[in-house]
């Protein structure tokens, strides 16, 4: 199991020793998921943290007309979770998608609280990322209430630099709230600016 | 300054040492909330957290169309905040007003950091809190999509039991998201069917 990146990721927060590293990766899981293939559906309770080595994962959710709302996207080095059913062990309302084939590492909701009490300074971690899915969450809430297409689409490109040119255009069209005719219509003119 | 609320609250997730309540509680700062007087007003960043020892604070959000959407109640032994530019420490777009006279304990982001540092339990705490309020949002957000209004109205008394008989009806109303007219209208046709 290659635990070299989500170290890092740890260390963005905490300070770990070599003995506390290696009791946690101890309870990661690993797992390889393949294109389309989803590692939760509306429904069910989401049971673990994922964080993506590899790959690319979405999360959305289904409106009553069948048309999908991107959440979030986790390209590596991102965690993705639905929060609410993480939480609150409750059914969940999100999807959550490989878009490409994509290897995993899933830390279950017990050895996360288990984690909590034998190295307490994980309450720091992620209580600091539970803060940033709740900053970002009310801001894409906000920039969709009172941001025009092209400002929203800024920001999904500050939020994932490396998805940019790689994602298909419905994705990102989808996270930014438009079709995907609107979304070519606007990139067109993006770039006709942009070539002036 | 009456501590004992604020700490019982605190026992319930963490148990400090009398040294630590001493520290903690010397952090806080009092303050007396006239009715309708703010606390925080939309645009303005969010510098504390706020503990109600009595009385009633509830946080709002006004609509394009100058409607008031509720967000939260706060009766004594609850905390309240513009979570999203507390943390982020960004303008936010809440009011919290008081409903009647109200007396609170604050916290400020610096104390609350430096008690990160000073005392890691509360890492714990807040981390707790953070996820609880972000649960109760989004089950109010699914509420507001899936579920009837008398529903809705049932998770308002199980959440808040000391504000069924106590709030003006509109204040429940604007929560539950109809108008006052509709909300008399169904209380009437409860009452008939619990008389039968």
């Amino acid at each position: 199991m290659d635990t070299n990146l989500i170290l890092q990721n740890i260390a963005k927060h905490i300070q770990l020793t070599p003995e506390e590293q290696a009791h946690f990766t101890s309870m990661l899981a690993q797992k390889s998921v393949k294109r389309k293939e989803m590692l939760l559906q509306e429904g069910e309770v989401c049971r673990y943290s994922t964080f993506v080595t590899q790959g690319c994962l979405r999360s959305y959710s289904l409106d009553h007309n069948g048309f999908e709302h991107v959440m979030a996207f986790a390209p590596p080095d991102w965690w993705i979770a639905d929060m609410y059913s993480f939480i609150s062990q409750k059914p969940g309302m999100l999807f959550i998608e490989a878009l490409e084939p994509t290897e995993v590492l899933l830390l279950s909701k017990e050895n996360q609280e288990r984690l909590y009490v034998d190295i307490p300074k994980f309450e720091r971690f992620f209580r600091i990322l539970i803060e940033k899915s709740l900053v970002s969450n009310q801001q894409r809430l906000l920039d969709g209430l009172s941001l025009p297409a092209q400002e929203r689409f800024r920001h999904f490109c500050q939020r994932y630099p490396s998805l940019v040119n790689c994602l298909p255009k419905k994705q990102i069209a989808s996270y930014i709230g438009v079709t995907p005719e609107f979304f070519s219509k606007m990139m067109k003119e993006v770039n006709r600016l942009r070539s002036k």
